[in-house]
């Protein structure tokens, strides 16, 4: 027991903020099992970059969950919707995008739940922002720490008092260009990442959408050049 | 709006729980939305009682999500163990069961969430049973009343006030037996459901794991004969 390390299971989508996420729990010493979903997502090439970001941190384990979150509709991310374009950060405060999967961190948590249980590992990491978050309830922390508590009372481990389950949210009080500079202080290759709603069939980021635009924010704050070639827009401005 | 139902999402496994609650929904005015999964159960065939059931009932929808618990391994259910057969109420009472399955009732109820969200319902109902229970800690009422709480914080509604959104456990206090006395009474057809976590290939419960048992005492103590031809053991001792 001695040389065992503790395990964390690490949402990882492939984009900037989630990468950040593994290299932290990395950093903090645990094991790491990185957990994807293949949920219907427009965005799909993003898990291409879920597999680099996972084989350059060095995981002990990455699964791509299938999962048909398409079955119920009701968002751009999923369904034929347009993805929104050009928004300021005035427009992306005001209510919640169409973007927006419904129940979303719920069910991507609930299967980090799932094989948290099964690992024997009482930590999961999820790179949720309440500051440049685009307006999803599944982001501020009282949803987080009420999902911690129902976590504790439903698994085996939880009933039998052996595990105390804690979702760890070390990115939820960071600007997007506080979350860059911490990436790039522990090495974080965001040439890797993908962080595109609606990217073109290459892979290369749109430049438009909310995602694109807080991306490029943070590496203009910071004074970084982002590595990613981008089909529009000034990338400096 | 005057004749506008109010919309329910009702967790449907095809199983005798759940086809009660569905009929406890319908008497309850409910617009029914019925929701079933292929999540890699080794009881498949309980997805053919499903849709038995709900056509049986009246929906005004039933989805079925695929998604895959195989993924993560961990429950006789989903994975190569072997189904525990004849214990007794003593054994059952002890522990929990290599048939848990982890963290699948917060799964469920995430997806039913998920598909509230979109149809602007607030109700979700759902078999759990807090007695003969087998053990599942995800079938407890404490379980319950965290998730409802966690789910009231998820979503948009919640967050905007809309919805407050309320999963209904009608059975939870109930025996098995009472819950087929109330099953009857409101002319569920229990010959259309699916109980066994093992049945054979052309579908006969095995007779012998601890669901069929609890089904079998369930119809005992009701004097009522269960029209499911049993592959084996003693129907009414």
């Amino acid at each position: 027991m001695a040389n065992e390390r503790k395990r964390a299971v690490v949402l990882l989508s492939g984009g900037l903020d989630s990468a950040t996420v593994l290299a932290i729990a990395r950093g903090e010493g645990y094991e790491l099992y990185a957990l994807s979903f293949s949920y219907g997502q427009r965005h799909v090439i993003e898990l291409d970059a879920a597999r680099r970001v996972a084989a350059a941190v060095g995981v002990a384990d990455h699964r791509i969950a299938k999962i048909d979150l398409r079955v119920f509709g009701g968002s751009a991310l999923t369904a034929e919707i347009d993805v929104p374009k050009g928004r300021d950060a005035e427009a992306m405060s005001h209510g919640i995008p169409i973007t927006y999967v419904p129940a979303r961190n719920t069910i991507f948590l609930s299967f980090a739940l799932a094989w948290a249980e099964v690992l024997g590992s009482s930590d999961i990491f999820i790179g949720v922002n309440a500051l440049d978050y685009s307006g999803y309830p599944d982001c501020r922390p009282e949803f987080i720490a009420a999902f911690e508590k129902m976590a504790n009372l439903a698994t085996k481990a939880g009933v039998e008092g052996r595990l105390a389950l804690r979702v760890h949210t070390p990115l939820i009080a960071l600007t997007k260009a506080e979350i860059i500079a911490k990436g790039i202080e522990l090495g974080v290759d965001y040439g890797l990442t993908s962080s595109c709603y609606d990217p073109g069939s290459t892979g290369e980021p749109c430049g438009e959408c909310d995602s694109c635009l807080l991306r490029r924010k943070g590496f203009r704050e910071n004074g970084i050049e982002d590595s990613l070639a981008y089909k529009r827009g000034p990338a400096s401005s």
